[in-house]
């Protein structure tokens, strides 16, 4: 059921997908209108979706109409053919399964963050499970709600489609192109597989940064002067939001209990290497602890998808110096540009009390040379 | 002791510092040519001093040479003004011992990331530690080894001078001159401090990194696909080089021990919760504990200072679409620099599978909108 009137800015939309296109306007009903409920009505409004939006409080409800996110659900409105819930995660499952049991034709699908607790409590119910597919767009934001949505929230972003024994395959297209419609890149699993997934990719980096920048709450004010890039980046995630993420944590507690008890039983044995390393005479094999920390973290690490989904890339950095002044930074690119170089990243960092920062342009090695030079005959200063 | 020769460039050199001139060169030995001893020789050449350089291994110290780090330390050489000790951190206190014994009129400063154990190293030699301050740059890289040595290494980066009780003020203010000549933000602390300083802000940050990247060496393709944001940075300086690392671990594993037995705590009692949450009856309380590991870490999040060392600023967002061609980036800066608007932060966001990325420029409040509409008027896809 792909929507009627397509996107005609192909550049950077979706793909054309001319084959699937029918007469028929999909009508979509979103249950809840906060972050990702009222960013998905704003990318599937303009994708030529009817969208309607339904949410217990008429205040949000309304805001995320006014943002474009579609018309507000009434009792006359014809029957869906697709349930979005984008209700938060406790209540996703009691909402999947009265839009089971209100529609009984629509296809039902919820973006929960954990997929496991929402498929067991719509089994328990008895509700029809082959209209029922749950999600994961994976394009959470530090912020949440519709105040902070937006349309294009879900272009280029990973859309976990997570079928059930049960669910049927029409169901499953149906969400697939949902998803994808919004410029996602589906990638399928079943609820477990999902769960485990995202209590190691997604949950743990979380639980971390969390327990790291705690520590950080009673450090006096001269030893935080010496935060570097490493502890921001390392903590950026945690000014996540608590109500969200007790939910997520709740509702995953099995899998991240797993994940957890590895990594503390790793920091367990890391400590007991530091107690020993007080006394020589203990400390056989304390080193060997330490140095291990630090190399399998270096193999985890490489493992990481590089840019583009594709596989790690060894990109070498060229560090600019770049005043800090309007435009300086936009003068340096226009400089790579024309060098004919593609920046592949991008890093800025700030001097601590200095006016200027340094750029870290990420490029293939073959460049790197022939962009010094080229930045160099410009007049930047660039670092050896 | 001043350099003879100051820096022209004045824009983002050191400050000119006119009245301490004097028609003497100073003559720095450098003992250690890895990354920072390479570094730290090219600066200081550039600034006029009178570099020498000594290295166990004949091929780094000649690598550093021919880097334009200075001149190979001969035995007729006059004795230097300053020895700066640039060797790994386990054998920093022993080559400071045998530079304080070896120049008995130099001041003798070292760079190893942990200061308690050379200083009571240095102590319990007997060592003359009038001349002794040691010195801290923070300025390490996730690579290592004079290959990657950067004259600018230094500059507005925090570098913590950690005089002893014993410490001479006029070799306090040599070190201070030194670090202050290469660009840097000169901090002073004790060793104790600055050792329980580094022990949460640097290296529990670079142990959480690592132990989540380990669990990322046995995860599944599919799984490892669903990596965002948030686990690239939480793990991005799980790259670090293990053998410095064990050793920085090694040197300060007291205040790590402390700071990581806290975390370590902190996670048992949050697995503890988790385990509780899968019997209602048991949960009680449970929720309270998640929900707490996040708020306190949005808590220490908050203190961490913002771009300059100024306090943390609460910068909006302007997220464009930026597609994946040379020059594109410029091109959106450039626009940026036309509004007139201050680019405080960027973030390069890559979709995954996508050809094209979006940019994330952060800006004080009051320019968001303007520059939103500035960039729309450009032709720019801009995000709600």
């Amino acid at each position: 059921m792909p929507p009627r009137v397509c996107d005609a800015d192909a550049a950077s939309g979706p793909p054309a997908r001319l084959g699937s296109l029918t007469a028929v306007t999909t009508r979509v009903l979103i249950r809840g209108t906060g972050l990702i409920g009222t960013s998905l009505g704003i990318a599937l409004t303009r994708q030529g979706y009817a969208v309607s939006l339904a949410d217990p409080s008429p205040t949000a409800e309304r805001l995320a109409r006014d943002l474009g996110a579609g018309e507000l659900a009434t009792d006359s409105d014809e029957a869906p053919d697709v349930v979005v819930v984008a209700a938060p995660p406790d209540v996703a499952a009691d909402v999947v399964i009265d839009a089971l049991a209100t529609w009984p034709e629509s296809v039902v699908t919820d973006v929960a963050s954990v997929k496991g607790v929402v498929l067991d409590a719509a089994r328990a119910a008895g509700g029809d499970l082959t209209r029922y597919v749950g999600s994961h767009p994976m394009a959470g934001r530090e912020r949440s709600g519709a105040g902070h949505a937006r349309g294009d929230l879900f272009e280029g972003r990973a859309w976990v489609v997570v079928p059930s024994p049960e669910s049927g395959a029409s169901a499953v297209a149906t969400v697939t192109d949902l998803a994808r419609s919004v410029g996602s890149a589906v990638t399928v699993m079943d609820a477990q597989t999902h769960d485990e997934a995202v209590a190691t990719i997604s949950h743990l980096p979380q639980v971390a940064a969390s327990l790291v920048a705690a520590q950080l709450r009673s450090l006096d004010e001269q030893a935080l002067g010496l935060a570097g890039q490493g502890v921001r980046d390392v903590t950026r995630i945690a000014a996540s939001d608590p109500r969200l993420w007790t939910q997520i944590i709740a509702g995953n507690a099995g899998s991240i209990r797993e994940v957890l008890g590895r990594v503390h039983a790793d920091l367990g044995e890391l400590l007991d290497a530091l107690a020993a390393l007080a006394d020589p005479e203990d400390a056989v094999g304390s080193l060997e602890v330490v140095n291990r920390t630090i190399t399998h973290g270096n193999v985890g690490h490489a493992r990481i998808p590089g840019k583009h989904g594709a596989g790690p890339a060894a990109y070498l950095p060229v560090t600019a110096i770049v005043p800090d002044t309007p435009g300086a930074l936009a003068r340096l690119l226009t400089d790579v540009g024309e060098a004919g170089v593609n920046l592949e990243d991008l890093r800025i960092d700030h001097g601590l009390g200095q006016p200027f920062g340094l750029a870290e342009i990420m490029v293939v090695p073959a460049a790197a040379e022939h962009l010094q030079q080229a930045l160099e005959a410009k007049g930047w200063r660039v670092l050896d």
